[in-house]
């Protein structure tokens, strides 16, 4: 039975149930899933010093979930916060962001795509992973949600660039008639995907260059505290 | 019950129970395969010229597969012959292709991954196929099977170019440690993942700019034979 | 006496005659000039799926071209179909294709060209062709037919991208003051220029990584029709 | 009389006072140096693991220094860790990152120019926040402690990618005969500028986009404990 | 005591005194200042042709300047002409100019920036400089004067492209609440860092591949006039 | 009868009569042509000094080709120095150089090419020239005249990189087996098809953006010496 975990990176559990939802109504029937967010911190992520604040909460998180036997972690904001350091610390966990997956999902589907933003401060970052991600030219434009629907038409490819409520997608997918990626959905059942080639195949983040891991010694000989096994990040209760 | 098609788009079916015997191994429980080859044409498609004498066989193969009800396609070429093509007249089929659907998988894997290829021949195309699918950047290398593992050594991730035996790539992954992409299975897991996100979601290629049908009415017009719906492509009986 | 062929890849034969009066208007005194279509197949190659149905039968006319004794042959369609492909199978004929050819002239002509096409959905594949052929970065804009006057004339050099009737560039050109290039006459002017430098200074292109030629013996034991010689195309007569 | 911060944003004081020593030697005659690091943490950022953990440090230290007064502060790391973070809570502060501040200057001496790392590990990172400053193209090549001398004397400018002993580049660039630049002494030079430009002109990253800060506010709703000025970090003394 | 040399190199002095003025006050104590300009030839240089004509004038300049004793001469001109040439050419001054000097500065100030220039004409030859300086991606856009002030409000970092008045900047900035450079100033201060790093660690242009300077006894055969050091250019009065 | 002049824009005729002799051996019958060369300045324009100092005198003497009914002209250094500036102050005469115009011819022949250069210092202005003309991705490498033959038989096409005695291309070719461009030659074989196009159907370059010519009365006002025509270069007298 293949374990998820999709964790809020955030200072509230308000989005954790409504997620959970979304998310059980979605998986395969033998996922085990939970939702969690952080006790403390940040409400959002939207101003780089957020985000800031909230990485080393995360690349813990994701280390304890490695630990706790989980077999796929999502980091459930746009922004990716953390994913490339999440990886440098686990071994054996299939680690997911939904601005990288849904891009490489929608690469596949036209010629270019769209991001649907919710303020213009998010595009400099979002670029730069883009990049970072090898993708900088499949995207055609950012979009804030201000803009008229006439423009959207002539995408090819739609990406709802925050995790917003499951179903918004469908009536935009509609109204347009091009795909309309619903980050919450379209990374959980990549995770799940990624899970299953990690178990079967062996096949999941490499750990050379970027993702080399530092010496367990080290860690434990400066005190970081996390050395034989993360315990469970404060306030935590598994939706 | 998701129904996904494999096609050896070569003329030669000795591929095709190997092939299926793998896909049994890898497959959902729910999921139905099928493998199919041409019974006539170029036994492989190494060479630019027999590729372009597949894609239309490819072509009509995958509208055909639309007709017959399969939710996915797979063209198993690493060339990916056809992919645009086959996008291009049909609606309401995932159709995947090796190439495309590795080097999204491996890129997510380390900062950059290397392709195994038989020979020097295939570089160029290979490589203008990744960067129209925007994945230029990510590639670090081609490699010929010639060279020697030293230099493998190095990889993040390793793609191997051409669809062989399954188990091969354990081995390898085995004696470097990294990562390495077997193109049949990570294909067909991935168009499992499709099928399901084009049934559930209707995610799937949009139908604008390069992905455009042409109107039923002129295919008719023109005595191009497939207009109601494809035949099934001669030679082929399913495996 | 060079002998020059121009291919119109479509199934009817209604350009051939014009546009062979095009050629010999503009042709030098001692080439010789055949214009030929094919007796079947879709009338144009707009949609991505014609143009795949037409790929074979272009690949074979080249190969029967170069048999027949042509110095050199163009493909006259914009998208430029089986370019590539054609000459992996050639050795000793000069392969031309317009959107190729037009876009090396019109890059010596401004900092940037844009291309006028009759629809968007020609964009991405030329945009991948330019890229491809390494001029990416030269293409200011596409612009439709349906577009204002008042947006092209901020263009430094202009490309009609569809093969029109002779004698339509002059007016624009007029009118806008920038050079507006024909494709059929600047391809079939660069086609003299190549069969000349083939003949005599040798140099076509090359025959090594992707234009390497397949052994005839392969394609004689596949039966694939064509190993000592293509036969002249059906339903051809040449103009 | 402008203040500039050094921070060696890592768990150990053992490297201020040697670089405290080298910037007195180097600094203008006006300007006030201060060199401070972290009372606990990781010793070295080697990992991304490790820099993930000191990035809410660095970005809380030189919010700390912007309410002191500082006119620069330096995070002195070559992985630049926090530098956007930083510029995106701070209005009135030059904020300066060694990779950065080094490849702007030595783009200017060269065609490229080359990093000398302690490992391989640190180059996927290092070439990411390349290109994210726009210079990816500039970068000859990454070349390892471990490489010959030959190999380096072909390069045009060397930057020395680690802040190590003072001194240090005089050997090699004598030996090489190319300049190398010492990102302590650069990077320290460079903030001196900055500190004017931005108090004599006003000249400092702007406040759009990806640098915009968060309301004040909602950081003391939050209880993000650093609203009305940050405290000053934890096992400070300023040397 | 620093000698700086800025050159206008244009065949007028009317911008000699307003622009030393400027510079004397914003230079450093002990930075001496001189501003020249040619007795003959264009009066400005926003043609491609005039800054042809210009280009022999304004490298003998730098290479007398360099033999006067100057340390740092500053080409000011926002096409930057001759920058490479006279960088070529001389071994012991720092040669600057302020397309190259502003995009540095401003790309440390935000994610793009753009620049003001007078008219349309001057866009591709800039484009292509700062794509030789490795900037181009972090180019915005180019804006002429004639634009409204509501786009330049979009910006993130604005670069005046021309050398105008001292003082012009200010109001800008102030309006937009962006950094806005001015070339004068920007690069003169520049200017002084570089003169301090070539004076005191070495840091200048490299001498190898573009920079190389030809042998001096081929340009005393050839009567190139400049062999033993280049005369003070024609018609010069110091300001 | 079209007129071309080819121009060795070097203090130098040693080379206009061979030059002339191999233009004669490969031109239309009908073509005229003329070689010249300089009376004064560098003997070579390897360095970018004496390429500089070469500029304005090579524009110059293309302005007076125009004026002297000139067709085309042909900068005959495979810098290309001046290009750009020739066609900026020019109408009515196409203008080329050798590395534009091979880089085009050798862009259709292979995947990529490389270029063979006497000296590692052309590498950069030649690449950032190619990365202007759009060609930057289709360079395979630059290779010196020393290197060993073993790797240049992996080549697709290759352009010799200086203008050489005609026919040392042809063993090259032989001995390599793949298309080896003579300068020379393949750039005066394109000047012939430039000046028809130019002539019958005003195909030549633009004159918006960076090839827009100053106003003559400008010219004239500064005793720039050749507002009424340009007279014939001093120390000329027709090859």
């Amino acid at each position: 039975m293949p374990k998820v975990l999709w964790l809020n990176p955030i200072g509230t559990d308000i989005f954790d149930r409504p997620i959970r939802d979304v998310l059980c109504s979605v998986k395969n029937e033998d996922t085990h899933v939970d939702v969690v967010s952080f006790g403390t911190g940040p409400k959002h992520l939207e101003y780089s010093y957020y985000e800031a604040l909230a990485i080393p909460e995360i690349v813990r998180a994701v280390r304890w979930a490695e630990g706790a036997g989980y077999d796929a972690a999502i980091i459930g904001c746009f922004y990716d916060p953390g994913l490339h350091d999440a990886r440098s610390i686990t071994d054996n966990i299939a680690v997911l962001a939904p601005c990288e997956t849904c891009a490489h999902i929608a690469a596949t589907m036209g010629y270019k795509f769209s991001i649907i933003v919710t303020e213009e401060l998010c595009i400099p970052q979002m670029m730069d992973n883009l990049r970072s991600y090898g993708l900088g030219d499949k995207v055609a434009s950012f979009k804030t949600l201000g803009m008229g629907v006439h423009e959207l038409r002539r995408d090819e490819a739609v990406i709802l660039g925050c995790t917003i409520q499951f179903g918004f997608y469908k009536s935009i997918q509609a109204d347009l008639g091009v795909p309309v990626i619903d980050p919450v959905v379209a990374t959980f059942k990549y995770a799940e995907l990624s899970a299953e080639l990690k178990n079967r195949f062996g096949w999941t983040h490499g750990k050379k260059y970027g993702y080399k891991s530092p010496p367990i010694s080290e860690i434990e000989d400066w005190g970081l505290a996390h050395a034989q096994g993360a315990p469970m990040p404060r306030g935590w209760n598994l939706q």
